[in-house]
């Protein structure tokens, strides 16, 4: 049984490694050779955590296993993550633990990189305005990773508490981009391609002031109740996602499919962009949006690939299990 | 975080340890400290293997986790064990992996352990006959266990083929206890308690042939379609088990709730009467029947407990992770 701890993801693992295993995995996804098992998430009653699980398997590359653990609200004030997270992988041949990896960094990689393989099959070849909303801890994972999938020329963000940009302000620097803090409309009007990586729950992005044409990864609402674009906004796109039936219960989609605006048949996967099999944003006046959610299958996926760097890198802890 | 392989669980785990870890926590359950979380299981396409989870958290010892694996029914030709499962546990203060324990022999000895905690609690005093249904792998596990919880004079035992009873005859053989193999018929009429240990989906032991004052332990029903007691016997029984929501969906009531002889009211959790809260046998002219499904819950119990002995003995595995 090999292990993989947090301390080495971040010497070992790439975006461009992400951004494959995400987008490879969304393929199988469509092709109908991966699959997501139900997801688990329970509020444990004690320390005010969430804990659960998000679990899958994929034929085409047999990563076969679980994200397990949740968000502990006390963490931060221990000098830990409040997110925590480990992956599990198991060999499909024999169901013997395979690899244990620590899930923390992994997770904020996998993200950001749903949203890049997104702007790379959907955004406009001449894209040049990116615009962030949201300034959290994901929000700089988001701009390194969508900043390389088109020529950008300038970022603009938008954040409730507009001091909180200074950071994603340092990482438009280091990527050579200018950057400006700007209001929503702006953002709105001026963005070619947007991201929001919020935990709203209420709309923040409004049709009326979104130009055809733009690209849209809505990345925040992975709940019940969470919501950042308004409703309008969702049934003027075309709309892409990881996995359908989380986009329509617990995705950005919930309130249009709620709403009667947009039927499940209304929403494609990416995964099927990435085969060729959906023609994906086919007019250029066109508003794509992509509703990521976040499927245990990309978890595996990344994790997998970090385990074969740690190999090659001589890394990997080896326990006779 | 701490490692225990599967080789090591021989020598740091009693009987007796697993009888007190599922004791407790079926006590807990009772008490409404302790929840198992909806069980994931899945056919995975491949291997023709069957894969998931059953997971919780028990708030009075702080168990949280979850044990992962599955049958994979080609394993016995590459010399593995066809059932896998490995134990995770968390920190439920931080969510941080607590320890990852090998769960195979473990998963033998709580299934075992739960049929002795019903034994203990709802046998009569006095009962000198058991019998055993089934001389699988797990039967001999049951037979040692269920042994010691009282002063047996006997063990008479069936299954489909006879010869393989022979495994089973050398355990009583070294418990000291003198051993028969019988009819079905006999089993019912002289056996005080009687364990069912098998895979059918057909009942095989009739209501009739059984006496008042028999305790029975149902263990081999866990899914849907299994069956191993008649519903008649069912329906005169009075009904214990370690889950109500298992015990009427994938467990020996499922069929008794089916044919509606039986209430999900008239079910009690064995927990109740470890509390004191529920009066158990009240007489010794009563059947008692304790639907055994197996819960996540008593993995984590197991699984801590073995940690404990773990790192007492000194080999625990420990891993900076």
């Amino acid at each position: 049984m090999l292990i993989v701890p947090e301390r080495e993801i971040a010497n070992l693992m790439t975006r461009e490694a992400a951004f494959e295993a995400v987008e490879k995995v969304f393929a199988s996804m469509a092709a109908g050779k991966a699959k997501n098992f139900p997801v688990v998430r329970e509020a444990i009653g004690h320390a005010e955590a969430l804990y659960g699980f998000k679990s899958g398997f994929d034929k085409a590359t047999l990563d076969l296993g679980l994200k397990s653990g949740g968000y502990w609200p006390g963490n931060a004030a221990k000098g830990l993550t409040n997110h925590q997270s480990t992956i599990f992988l198991f060999e499909a041949d024999t169901g013997k633990c395979r690899a244990i990896v620590g899930g923390n960094l992994l997770t904020a990689l996998r993200t950001a990189a749903a949203a890049a393989v997104s702007v790379a099959h959907l955004a406009r070849q001449d894209a040049k305005v990116l615009g962030i909303v949201g300034a959290g801890h994901q929000a700089a994972f988001q701009l390194r990773a969508v900043a390389r999938q088109r020529k950008f020329e300038r970022v603009v963000a938008w954040n409730r508490s507009a001091e909180k940009l200074d950071s994603l302000a340092k990482v438009a620097e280091e990527l050579g981009l200018p950057f400006e803090s700007v209001s929503l409309d702006d953002l709105a009007a001026r963005s070619d391609v947007i991201v929001t990586i919020t935990s709203s729950f209420k709309p923040l992005l409004m049709s009326d002031g979104v130009r055809p044409g733009t690209h849209i990864a809505c990345m925040g609402t992975d709940t019940k109740g969470k919501q950042e674009v308004d409703v309008a906004l969702v049934a003027r796109a075309r709309l892409f996602t990881d996995e359908v039936a989380q986009s329509i219960s617990i995705g950005e989609c919930q309130h249009a499919i709620a709403a009667g605006t947009v039927a499940e048949a209304d929403i494609r996967e990416l995964g099927a962009v990435v085969n060729g099999t959906d023609a994906g944003r086919v007019s250029n006046d066109y508003i794509t949006l992509f509703d990521g959610t976040g499927v245990g299958l990309q978890d595996l996926a990344v994790a997998s690939s970090v385990v074969k760097l740690a190999i090659e890198n001589g890394v990997a802890i080896d326990v006779d299990f």
